[in-house]
């Protein structure tokens, strides 16, 4: 039963004048960032002063890899080769090392983004893809996984791995997200999403949308800064877990 | 005098399905690449492949950074600020150190190119924004430059610097290149680009487009790879230089 | 004297996920939109989009093509040659009339975006660029300026013009703008916004930073609607132009 | 049985200074040529230029749209929602279209580019995008099209169509194209194409893979100018067809 839980966010996701989200209030709330690396968001700018403000607040850096696609948000499938995800994956990963370096921190961990970040839970070479650019760039790097194929092929490879739940979306009986396509995939009511977290988190347990209960081993919760009231809700499930008695921190890096 | 030099050419210049020079026939040559980073040229695979072949043939790997601007290989002007300078060199750099790291080697030296590498010789906010760059990501990058003020900044933060001498371009009496517009700006005689080099690098001297003999001190000697001519010129300055009893290699790194 | 006016704004301005400003209050206020064709902002869907909201409420659409640098959002002076400029309006220019065709409208107007619009004013070689670009494709396109190059050029090849005033920006003497680097560029005053765009289109004049009052000829004035106070305002200046017993509307075309 | 062919090939599939083929050499031999419209390649120079070289020497021009991704060459599957193939379609027509007013021609045909081009035969959705779009933008384009959707949909809009044949690709029994990925799928002994290529323009015939002689109505015969073979190989079928009294030419506009 998880004592302690990592809370991430995605951050970092505006590009050159457009902005997307409120980092700043997430900032303050969350204990891991997922940065965007310019592939589907983030530009050199953004990335510099995200990384800046990690740093000064305590948060962990995180890559945030995606397929190359700025206009459609990294949210649309590409059938890129393994080697395209390899080498893409180590692209966006150095570029945020740079930062990283440049700010006297080290990337702590990777969690592919939007349709890339599905796809590595069911496509085997995706999986492997990533794995292999961690182990040749930084074989200390945390993955940021859901069950399925990248949990698998990190783990075969002795990663770190890092499981990330997902309180506001519904879970089959399988352990497996509902689909976004499907209704009830995801949970609107702040009081259930809430509720979900907090056991999560304390009795390792979700329930499913068919009513069983599931075990779950979460280390990290994903939270969301896309408007005032996803930042209250963020507030609010770290403000929970704190009364619950639960230590809201990042891990340690394994070495 | 310098009787060692390091011959250095721009390398993996391509993108996606798109060709550029012969980098094959380059890499048996040159002892220091730079290598496009993908914001003028260059994309993860092609940067992958070229690091590979490097390392594989003891070539130094450099980072070849660029305003971004594909469409015009970045031979375009763009009146960045220095801190758009500054932080598009740390992604760019970063990314190449990823590849450096996945083939087991390290970044050993940084040459802007083309537009921006013209200009950090005569703005001193680009020359700073690089200098700022290396200093944060790797300080013991090797900077080269022609005389300017990427020089300057580079000897003030106590970068080590290698000044490229280009044997095909007229020289001033003050020791900087014709301007490209100007009519003999380019030596196209393979004999005296020959005679040049040799000279250059043996009696550490040019003669300037008035005759006058101006003193130089040349670390690099930049060859080109354009094409099957500029391939041969290029294996024929290497071969004269031997001949010559020049030490043909890189530079150790500093520490 | 003018008694009918043309209100502008850019729009469509967003790309993929992100948002700039608020398009559909501003679209009650305007006659006419500056469109953005991609190079600068503007995608595929919200070019298609703001077309047929501007058919919908019977704006007129415009293009607002710009220098192609999307995370500089185009405000980046870039080097081109006049041909790349040509080359690159009559690309955008086509890609917006392809939307309007398929609304059932046609493009009314030109507009540069940007640092290209700033140019154009200043550098013959790029008002000629679009001159040239705007004969070739639809010579019935009024092209919108200020006083500057481009409006030469256009008047030269018998262009139809549309003047623009810019109540919100300190004149010189002379009347061309108050560059945007020195203090008291831009008023922020909306009293003293409404007051100058009243009398600008009513007596034809303007007052310069200096105090002196210099004639205009305004066909069309510039609003924005990047934020909330920017759109009120904008309401406010076409509410006093109506009570003043101006006609708001945009010009009918030439033939 | 076709006594008049369509001789066409992808041109202007360059990039910046980036070259693709040898398109003054194909210029020579094709009458109709699918001009990249920046999506995969092509940039507005390249347009220009190509476009003016069509109507030097009587080629006609058509679209040849593709997924946005330069680094791919368009080759990779994106899983686009139809309304984005729809605007993404309309954009690059309309680009082109500029470069054909610019030059006193029309675009007069459409033909989508590689992985797109193999969607539009099999997906529904994406064949109605691009039909869609032609519909409101000129309904007088003829569409190429292979067996498939693409031309299910073109057909049923009332649209004109023109049915490519690809001499140098294996067919299977019902008269669809073995998939690149199977052995035999592409052929290479020039007479071996040369012969397929008139018996299918003279007789009407192909053989498929299996030894079937299938019917085929083909109005356009592709061909590729990727490298010096290929060049002459494409002039090595248009003097075949010649010879066989063929008459080499684009069909003429319906309207």
């Amino acid at each position: 039963m998880a004592r302690r839980i990592d809370l991430v966010a995605d951050l970092g996701e505006g590009f050159g004048d457009w902005k997307m989200g409120d980092d700043d209030a997430l900032l303050d709330i969350v204990t891991s960032a997922n940065i965007a690396c310019g592939f589907h968001a983030g530009d050199p700018r953004i990335m510099d002063r995200t990384v800046a403000k990690c740093v000064e607040r305590g948060v962990h850096v995180g890559a945030h890899p995606s397929f190359p696609d700025l206009v459609g948000f990294g949210r649309r499938a590409m059938d890129l080769t393994g080697d395209e995800v390899r080498t893409d994956v180590i692209y966006q990963l150095g570029a945020l090392q740079a930062f990283a370096t440049a700010h006297g921190t080290r990337v702590a961990h990777i969690a592919p983004h939007g349709r890339l970040g599905n796809l590595v839970a069911v496509r085997e070479d995706y999986a492997r893809a990533v794995v292999a650019a961690v182990l040749v760039v930084d074989p200390e790097l945390r993955v940021l996984v859901q069950d399925g194929c990248l949990a698998d092929a990190a783990s075969e490879a002795d990663l770190q791995i890092g499981v990330i739940g997902i309180a506001d979306r519904a879970y089959e009986d399988d352990g497996t997200l509902v689909p976004r396509s499907e209704a009830g995939a995801v949970i609107h009511d702040e009081d259930e999403i809430a509720a979900r977290t907090v056991r999560m988190v304390l009795d390792g347990t979700i329930e499913s949308r068919t009513g069983r209960t599931l075990p779950v081993t979460v280390d990290s919760v994903l939270l969301h800064g896309d408007n005032a009231g996803a930042v209250r809700l963020a507030q609010r499930l770290r403000d929970e877990l704190v009364a619950a008695g639960v230590e809201v921190a990042a891990p340690e890096r394994r070495r």
